[in-house]
């Protein structure tokens, strides 16, 4: 095998300076104003006309000469002659005289010889004569707001880097402005490679190590939140000239090319080659975990940052050093960074001489001080960021942070908000839609076992365990209801079993659950209970069952290896059987209980837990 | 004239209750999950399958049977024969027999009766024999993620009402899922009224009485941020007939139907009839500040909301009833709303007994700490909101709010950052190109006298004054400059006028500057110095020039009057005159200061404004 080395890992900063010298700026654009919130002004806007444009009545009443009101009070009003009225939206058509009033509405222009006006409310028409009395005195000026008195022509309006509120498109629709010179968004293409790709929505052959492609979507998701606009290219392979031609397209066409997708070593070399040989290749690996392969480099033109291969890696390095400058190029503030304080809800160990963005979720304790604990789920996974809240930096020299160590968390966003309740546990379809009415829990499907274990931890409020465990954990039980469990096959062969000691007798190829499952437990017991009937060693009986050691993650996975045709019967659940359409021998009913961590039973999502169980009637018996 | 009158006032708790039983739900719909980023699911989304799909190698390497390797090492490797190689992608094309092993890249599958893999790195070939070499020893699963690790298949994945960041559409990706189902967004139908009112980018006759329409796409932009879908329907005029049809073809296509737009009492009149007749009232008239005339109502099986007619208030009313039903509707959570404490800049009385919503700024006195101050321009106003940061909400019973009080401010949103800098005074096109090298300041062109009364005040940071003022107020002079004043007259009249005396014997119309400006003040000297020539009473100058009292707020607003060809000469700069294409008569100079308040020197926005002024060579003589 031949795989680049990287040999000199540049500092996570000097890997930061070689993005900002790249430039970004995809120049201005002129939008029209109802698109325009959100954007970046480019350029500084002054009002190029007065608002309001004219002398503008403020009140409904009479517009008059200040002067002849003077001295005018309830006793003795002013009278005036009434020579006309104007209404808002047309041009007055008298000139005030002396002794004479027009009838004015809100937001009418004021007659020429009109210096204020008088609310209706302090006035009386004559019904004779039609004048109108004036029952008070005003100044000139009053009620009246002056053409310019809002925005005056030549003021300053806007300045430049402004980020457009719906308050900032007030005063642009004040002025008349319907178009606005914003930055341009940077646009950031996005080229994914690796033979094993598939987009999501396409089909997938896991047999051929299909996998569906994750970074593309959610690294344009990323750089739409960063304010770039995002260009998908399709899925490249590993050959170099059609590699090199999708990243010639999208220098062309892009103010910067990310690629990301394959953690081949092949791929990664033909991006490398390319850039190296084609482009301009600047910093090629970085002391920062995840990180290490990093390329940051120039191609045709348009800066190109390459980004690694495994999810959470590349969403990592994504936001830690590009997103902050596509948001730089698109003329947005770096946001407020949320940062939480808390203390470590276990021991992490670390030693690679590398800064490490370690990604957390944050829970809280039972006085409500923030608890944080390491979500990864090792390189592979793609999903953990989904169920974290933030990063802890931890510096290259630290090499292990103590249970209870007080860290930082950088919140992913401001408007981030960690878990109401964090459980952790067996998954079960019961539990499923008892969460769904909850507002913002966080639930770990981790099985039962590693769910007492966490709980004797102390990190989550509440663990939802299943089958007969032994429990060494002091908790308080919320909840327990029962669910049937057994053994399912597809519904046409539902003859060729009817209970546990076909599996053991008949050639059926079976799937299993972890032992980290309640259902395998139940198993177990129900094979030593068979064991036992026969006078056989339990051991016997396993060996016997083809696929025991075949061992799935999810209660709903086996079902799916029985519906794919890849094996004959699986363990699982009366209501998966019913849900799947599958047939299903019953071996039992095992309890599922909900235990809460005793110091948290005050806390408020534990509460709306115990209420949402209460309310669906699973109560303790 | 005849007006509906406000008879009982609902208060605004009642018109919020009012609201909320309003029906705003838009439902469900799918979206492409490139589209899904900031959308809110509306259903449960549990994994359809596994993540991954397969038994997947972690590293490039070697697939082999992990019992194989048990006391390999160093000094003792094992010895395997390498059978085929397997690529990420690709489906294993062998199965593993005692004694062999598999090459296998990063992300491939696990070929059958394989149980473990060895990274490439602990691994030698024997070029001889080819067989590979084992240096190591492995437990079965070692560098393998299995089937179903990541995410299992039947585990939940996100629950209802999970608004989609992008490490969620990375799980979504992962799952292969490419339509999510998402919270409809409320459809918002905007209907403005009143005969006045132009769009933006229309001709606007303003001698007419005509005006931009702020209201629409300001509030457009409101439901925008908000979550909703705003709907802009072409502007309705008086007619009831009229009115009658938009209302109930916007109650027909949307969910809710907000009307806005006019001031005019005839226009509210109508809307208030249609509803009432047509529909169903629920509020009329809440006792708050703005937003006393506010309906609320249904039509047609839409929702209904009637906002005041004047900008400030209909965007005060909108954020504080409206927007929290659309967020509501729309499944997103209410923003963490982040408060400023800080202390009353001034006093600020209020005597109506209602609550009332008062936009404010604010800014930071020399410890950093927060001031508040109002920044209602008036009723008439359409752009106080733009200078604004966030709202005090004062209680009825609260007659004035002492200076130096303190008080909550609610601002706009999270993200809202208060200005660096708070200037006040001169419009001058030297300051504006200054302020427009630094970050997010603040300018209020308020004129040169308020500019001094305020900074005595101690709310702004600089007080920037033109003209010989009278400065009786302790100040540190940063920088001043020079500007050139005088008259300005359309190109071809040039000959009409050579100085100040034209002005007085002549027969032109002239334009003046408001009294607050120092151009008013410079013209002031150089009048009672030519009546001091003449031996004349400077007011018999002043008398003889007709327009003297035809004063404007803004540097350009009068030239902008010589323009349109509304008058002959106007007071004003001789860039001005540059840059509007006029003639010039030059009166003289002026100069124009930067004032600092002493105490707050050393804010890091004064100093960023020193070394502005520093680098572009203005700096106190």
């Amino acid at each position: 095998m031949n795989r680049k080395e990287f040999r000199d890992l540049a500092s996570p900063a000097a890997a930061r300076e070689a993005i900002d010298s790249l430039p970004l700026e995809a120049g201005v654009e002129r939008v029209p104003l109802a698109e325009a919130r959100g954007r970046v002004l480019a350029d500084r806007l002054d009002a190029e006309l007065d608002v309001p444009g004219f002398d503008r009545a403020s009140l409904d009443g009479y517009a008059l000469r200040a002067r002849e009101t003077f001295g005018a009070d309830e006793a003795d009003p002013a009278r005036l002659a009434v020579v006309g009225e104007v209404h808002a939206g047309e041009a007055p058509a008298v000139t005030l005289e002396e002794g004479e009033a027009v009838e004015i509405s809100t937001g009418a222009v004021m007659p020429s010889g009109a210096d204020a006006m008088v609310p209706v409310e302090r006035t009386d028409v004559d019904d004779g004569t039609g004048d109108v009395l004036i029952r008070t005195s005003v100044a000139p000026g009053d009620n009246v707001m002056f053409a310019g008195a809002d925005v005056a022509a030549g003021e300053r309006a806007l300045g430049p880097g402004t980020q457009i509120t719906p308050r900032d498109v007030g005063l642009l629709s004040a002025l008349g402005v319907d178009e606005v010179p914003v930055r341009a968004s940077p646009r950031v293409g996005i080229v994914s490679t690796g033979d094993e790709l598939v987009r999501p929505g396409g089909d997938l052959e896991s047999e051929r190590g299909e996998i569906y492609d994750v970074n593309s979507y959610t690294i344009a998701a990323g750089v739409e939140d960063a304010g770039g606009e995002a260009v998908l290219y399709p899925h490249a392979g590993d050959d170099q000239d059609e590699m090199e031609r999708l990243l010639r397209e999208a220098a062309e066409e892009c103010d910067l090319v990310l690629s990301s997708g394959s953690t081949s070593a092949s791929a990664v070399d033909v991006i490398y080659r390319v850039i190296d040989e084609q482009g301009d290749l600047l910093v090629h690996g970085v002391a920062v975990k995840p990180g290490k392969p990093m390329l940051v480099g120039r191609l045709d033109g348009s800066a190109y940052v390459g980004l690694p291969g495994y999810p959470v890696s590349a969403m990592m390095v994504f936001r830690t050093f590009v997103a902050p400058a596509i948001r730089e190029a698109a003329g947005l503030p770096e946001p407020e960074t949320a940062t939480v304080t808390g203390r470590m809800a276990r021991q992490e160990r670390y030693a690679e001489g590398r800064l490490r963005l370690m990604p957390v979720g944050v829970t809280t304790d039972a006085e409500g001080e923030p608890l944080v604990y390491p979500v990864d789920k090792g390189s592979g996974a793609t999903t953990s960021l989904a169920h974290a809240d933030g990063v802890v930096e931890v510096d290259p020299d630290t090499d292990y942070l103590e249970d209870g160590e007080p860290v930082t968390v950088r919140l992913f966003s401001p408007d981030v908000r960690p878990p109401t309740l964090l459980g952790v546990g067996e998954d079960d379809p019961t539990l499923s839609r008892l969460l769904d009415s909850l507002e913002n829990p966080r639930y770990l499907s981790v099985g039962s076992r590693p769910a007492l274990r966490r709980l004797r931890d102390g990190t989550p409020d509440v663990a939802v365990v299943a089958g007969p465990l032994e429990r060494d954990v002091d908790a308080d039980e919320l909840a327990r209801w029962e669910r049937e469990w057994g053994l399912l096959v597809q519904s046409d062969e539902a003859d060729a079993i009817s209970g546990l000691a076909d599996l053991v007798d008949a050639d059926l190829r079976f799937v299993n659950r972890t032992a980290d499952s309640g259902l395998r437990t139940s198993l177990g017991v129900a094979l030593a209970d068979l064991a036992d009937d026969r006078g056989v060693d339990r051991h016997d009986l396993v060996e016997a069952i083809e696929g025991f050691d075949l061992a799935l993650r999810a209660h709903e996975s086996p079902a799916r290896k029985v519906l794919a045709g890849e094996a004959d019967v699986a363990l699982g659940l009366a209501e998966t059987a019913d849900r799947l359409d599958l047939a299903f021998v019953s071996l039992g009913h095992q309890p599922v209980s909900v235990l809460a961590n005793p110091d948290r039973r005050e806390k408020a999502g534990v509460r709306d837990l115990e209420r949402a169980l209460d309310s669906a009637g699973e109560t303790v018996e």
